[in-house]
């Protein structure tokens, strides 16, 4: 351990290198940051042993710690998890460069010229858990977009980010950019978190990325603003006027092609008008598929094997093949039950009423809202914006996924000849 | 003073009025918006010998109190600047509805359509000291915006804004929008502002207007994101390039125009080739136009009528007929000064080389800059946004002058005929 002098020592002189790095890379030219991006793919493969063999250090600790599987798959690499890290920074390299994009461009009646350009925020605070990867994925992002990183990672990771940290930085400094773009705070002590979430002079955003405890607390002690997401209750509505079949096909998808992302679908709710020829065949094909249904008194007459729904069941993300249903009276009712239980992440309407799906994609307060689609695509990747940080639930600045155009700030920039100001 | 408990209830039920008012605000057609502006216009004009009677019992107490000349300024309410608040109004029911614009839309090669489209935050808490107009031009902002607004104003213009809250409301309701589309704080307890900031919830961004004490302790409590404007610490860089005629005009208008405006620049740097020609001429003018000038060594040698400033004076807004001077050797030294001392407000070059120019423009980390203009052109009116709720030093969603378009979100709305994700 520390003194909590010596660490806001450490922390803050991170914090200056980074700030420092940060505007040398806003005015890097795109060519030299992807140059470095696939420099550090090429490094990470050549690094691969040495990862892994750190990795199997973390593996080792983590299994004598008693990490749950669930944790313990997270943490682990293997060769083609390298691969596809290095892949990912490749992929990164090709997104277009969200840097100095015009954003909107207009003239005055005087003369003067306005345009407001994308710049990068400047120096991003991630701060993670269990998987190594976003070492990686994380640092590109921001390098992408111009900023300077500091990652914390979880102590479980600690070794296995390190070496890929090594890499990063050994393929970012041959290419000629300054070491300290993306640095990692080298202690695991958790106090670091802390210090790091004051540091509003240095740092410009902080994402965390991890579990609602992770998430938590940094929300309560950030001093910096956040990208936050906290979690994921998605919903999927049946309207009266949809289409049985294609509601199932959503349905299923929306619940169970992944049950442990963001996106997955935790509670389905179905219009009182059909639900006497919807329901029970959604119900039943929920089961079948192997999905517990926690339902409201409609539901537990509809099949059986439904579970009574308790109050907490409309307001949990399960993430796992766990779903609450429910009957309602209407969109009007949908959006009211969305609004109040959700987590204004992603909801889904199926529906052939387009005035109904009108209200329903209006009504509900979220990032993400579709119409005859599953909500497991709530995705950077799906909407076609490249790789994302994760998915934002606050309204602020980003809302929904945050790629690398989020990761930009703007600026005003004003030519005149002369203008000054009258009166 | 209220117990603890009282205040909690008292401000949860105002946020909770907020976010109903706010969900009826979001799906309010532009015109009934505009209708409900025009109609609060007019009940302040017809309201107004109650509201100056308000604003005399303010003065009286603001009197007693012994308030400084400009706070009691700042408070004063005449014919005059009633009818400027009822005209502010209408101006801004004339706006385009910021509300419901496409963002970006394209589609996806599975045939999805998304669009990113403008939505309202939601609800908006204005925390404001003594001018009493800032009651009808943030509520009007935001409800423009389609946003609901809980204002907590200072205890000195209680009774004033009070006055303004009863017309504005008078004008709302008569068009049938919901009462609680606007509501003040109805305490002037100072515990209200600590109970307000914690209330993220139902608050989704705190707008602080006034001093640097307020702002700081509102940075320093908000558990909700913020429009923030620390301060305006701006300077005006004239190159070895520059026309001596324009950056005196330039200079005189940046500093003099208004001294107490933001975008007053603090501190005029000149470079150390054109310091024996411009350098002399530019002090003489700001002195003999009432300015006291505070330089460095080669300022002070300039002029004898030159104090010599001290290291604070390359980081104080003086708000005032004060300007800090110094010399630097060349645009990236300017460049370099700016980011470390100045607020990353606005910052304005005057120079012929279009090369130095852009170096500056781009280095320069603020959230406005200038080539050849006033830095006094930093204002949402100056730039076409309309009314402004503020300049925003933050870099988060919006930087720079804060209109009715940054005082919305967005949401992707995503359309498809029975997608389903892959994989």
């Amino acid at each position: 351990m520390m003194t909590s002098t010596d660490l806001d020592a450490l922390m803050t002189d991170l914090g200056q290198r980074a700030r420092k790095a940060a505007r040398i890379l806003a005015l890097t030219p795109s060519a030299a940051k992807d140059k470095a991006l696939r420099a550090a793919a090429q490094a990470i493969r050549i690094d691969t042993k040495l990862i892994l063999a750190a990795n199997a250090k973390d593996m080792e600790a983590g299994e004598a710690k008693g990490l749950s599987k669930a944790m313990l798959d997270r943490l682990m690499l293997n060769p083609a998890r390298v691969e596809a890290m290095a892949k990912g920074l490749e992929d990164i390299a090709r997104l277009p460069d969200p840097v100095g994009r015009s954003l909107a461009e207009w003239t005055r009646p005087n003369g003067m010229s306005i345009a407001r350009i994308a710049v990068p925020l400047g120096v991003i605070g991630i701060i993670y858990e269990s998987r190594p990867n976003v070492t990686a994925d994380a640092a590109a992002l921001c390098l992408k977009s111009g900023n300077a990183t500091i990652l914390r990672g979880g102590s479980e990771s600690f070794h296995s980010s390190q070496a890929i940290l090594t890499a990063l930085k050994g393929g970012f400094t041959a290419c000629g950019l300054p070491a300290d773009a993306v640095q990692m705070v080298p202690t695991t002590d958790r106090a670091a978190v802390g210090v790091m979430l004051r540091l509003s002079n240095y740092i410009d955003v902080i994402v965390p990325r991890g579990g609602k405890s992770l998430v938590e607390r940094v929300v309560a002690e950030s001093r910096i603003p956040l990208f936050q997401h906290l979690e994921g209750i998605c919903h999927t509505y049946v309207d009266g006027s949809a289409d049985l079949e294609m509601a199932k096909t959503i349905v299923l998808n929306a619940k169970m092609r992944r049950t442990g992302i963001c996106g997955a679908t935790e509670t389905l709710l179905v219009d009182r008008a059909c639900a006497g020829t919807h329901l029970a065949p959604l119900v039943a094909m929920l089961i079948d598929a192997g999905c517990e249904v926690r339902g409201d008194a409609v539901a537990q007459a509809a099949d059986a094997r439904v579970i009574p729904a308790s109050d907490a069941d409309w307001s949990t993300e399960y993430l796992d093949a766990i779903i609450s249903v429910g009957v309602v009276d209407g969109v009007g009712a949908a959006v009211e039950h969305i609004n109040t239980h959700g987590s204004h992440h992603t909801e889904a309407i199926v529906a052939e009423d387009s005035q109904v799906a009108e209200t329903f994609l209006n009504g509900c307060d979220s990032a993400i809202v579709l119409w005859n689609a599953s909500t497991q695509f709530a995705d950077g990747g799906e909407f076609g914006m490249g790789a994302e940080i994760g998915i934002s639930t606050g309204k602020m600045h980003a809302r929904g996924p945050v790629g690398v155009e989020q990761l930009c700030t703007f600026k005003y920039v004003v030519k005149g000849n002369g203008q000054v100001r009258p009166g």
